[in-house]
């Protein structure tokens, strides 16, 4: 088992990772203090699959466990499912000291984060993430909330974890093609930080298609400290936190372009992060041979859907909307070679134009 | 102007005391570099008296004001207010630099704090409380939050203002009832923590009641330092921060028990402290001269709607369901003298039914 620490002063905690940990969560909270009563949130697909075994672990070290069920998806993800938390937890007496444990992906990572900062003005959670996406990103760096019918993420808080569990095991129960979607956003971490760590990636992609263990231990691992340490620096996402955004402006863009539904947030940034690669390289920031190990990278993991039918222009009204805008110009975190990235603003349409219609002709390629 | 200065490192913030600072505000602001968008969040009745006021002065420094009027009262201190607070945000282009100015009293502050904390997880806010509760209590510390139907402030979040502004004069449209309800929260301030301020109240009570300017100055700016000193101990209300609960939980328990309509929450706390009070005398940590001193001092402020229909076994199921119960027990803070308290729990019913009919039979008197 691997530890990663996230130093945050008092709001710091730890990041365990390794294989079969969900029959072992009992004596790891045990050991680590937690609270006596945890609400157990989780959507009936997760806890089918991992619920009784989490819950049986838990109430062998005598913990006090509610099972809280939330419903399935990115739609639910909203005030209204909130609110019916709140409720049940109230009618629970759940009390400042009460626990919730978010299993599952993102979206149960974001909502019950999200409960945990605003009941009565915040109690602990801990998360265990079951996609490879929440276990290299949301589960790690506090951030919470959910979506307005306005637009995604407009309402939450930062709020940290008390702990993280990664079980690189319960992967192996993940989707293909959400399993791939998780693989674009480690690459990311080696692109914007650690070119050693992405050339460990490109050496070892079959193995991490195959899903071994040790392997995922040490790529996971690695990606957690690589965010760790990024918002260590800088909790509030007011600066160095920024670079995480690679691949994620114009990601966004194409997922609110195409309606949230054609393209796992993955394989939407799979392509922002072509497209931003091509344009770090025709900014005369990065070099050919560079754009071209990191396209090949990229494409290696599998086949994206294709957006041979999304023009810039569908993508440009999302631009203009989007949150992370300062002084009304879009802010793109560009690569200076693999593994260093400089943020630059004020980028022509005609420009981005281009680089997109290359990284889209390049998937079909 | 009084400045007091609340130390939370890097979410410190300072409170301006004085009179006349509503028209001021904008030069204010500006000298202290608040962002060029403001929404000002008021209810219709505050915003008739101070609201054209405040906007003119904010104009007039070239800040691009935007008023967000909210409904009048506690029944609309919820979430179903807040998520139309933020769909007009949104509609308004409001961003994560975008400042909320939260303009009223309690209910104001607590709404549009708790909207500033989850509105694209955190934006700034300013509050310039008009009630003396507000100015002395509320607007300090950083407690935000909405009420759920199976109970009061049970949704909410800690986050720090970035400034407080506190015009005494704006003390003057302040209803008479209104106005010693806040009193008392003034009072409770020189119990648990400055015999030599609750002397000052004790000896100034005439012109405090006629609202004179620099008596309130100082009376505010002192409870503003109080409270700024006891939350840079403990800001999360775990520990030091529990003193200021003197009064409030048998204050919160007749509240609730009379369905929150007939006192207002000053004159609960009131009979709160009269309570505990003679609970500290009986429990052999106060001399029966300072008992007759605080009591004196309390009833001295005016008259408080009678509490003699309520025994005490309608405060105790109110007394169960508390959110600041610990494993199960009551939690009391008592006097050991005037301005020094103790944090004890385990008192039998029988105990707390006596010291309640000793209050009860004091305001009768």
């Amino acid at each position: 088992m691997k530890v990663v620490r996230v130093s945050l002063g008092d709001r710091g905690y730890d990041i365990l990772i390794g294989g079969d940990l969900l029959g072992r969560v009992g004596s790891l909270f045990r050991s680590r203090g937690v609270g006596p009563k945890i609400f157990l949130v989780a959507n009936p697909t997760v806890y089918d699959l991992y619920g009784e075994s989490v819950r049986e672990s838990l109430t062998k070290e005598k913990f006090d466990v509610v099972h809280l069920a939330i419903p399935d998806g990115e739609p639910h993800k909203n005030l209204h499912t909130v609110e019916n938390i709140y409720t049940y937890l109230i009618a629970q007496k759940a009390d400042r000291r009460s626990t919730l444990l978010a299993l599952g992906g993102g979206v149960t990572g974001d909502v019950a984060g999200f409960v945990a900062a605003t009941f009565m003005r915040g109690v602990p959670y801990i998360q265990i993430p079951t996609t490879l996406l929440a276990q290299v990103d949301s589960s790690v760096g506090g951030k919470t909330g959910v979506n307005h019918r306005l637009g995604k993420n407009l309402i939450g808080a930062f709020h940290q974890p008390s702990l993280v569990c990664v079980d690189t095991t319960s992967l192996r129960s993940l989707p293909e093609r959400e399993y791939r979607a998780g693989l674009y956003e480690v690459i990311k971490y080696g692109l914007i930080y650690d070119r050693e760590f992405f050339r460990f990636l490109a050496r070892n992609l079959e193995g991490i298609a195959r899903r071994e263990d040790p392997l995922l231990e040490r790529m996971i691992g690695r990606c957690c400290e690589i965010k760790a340490e990024t918002i260590a620096l800088d909790e509030r996402e007011e600066n160095q936190r920024r670079i995480l955004n690679f691949g994620h402006t114009l990601g966004h863009a194409l997922e609110a372009a195409t309606g949230y539904e054609r393209y796992l947030h993955g394989e939407a940034v799979a392509y922002g992060m072509l497209a931003a690669t091509h344009l770090s390289h025709r900014h005369g920031l990065l070099d050919a041979e560079a754009l071209r190990e990191v396209s090949r990278v990229i494409l290696a993991v599998g086949p994206l859907p294709s957006a041979a039918d999304i023009a810039f222009p569908a993508l440009a009204e999302a631009l203009r909307r989007d949150k992370k805008r300062r002084d009304d110009a879009t802010v793109l975190v560009l690569l200076t070679e693999i593994g260093h990235t400089v943020i630059e603003s004020g980028f022509e349409d005609q420009l981005l134009a281009e680089v997109w219609a290359r990284a889209v002709a390049e998937v079909e390629a």
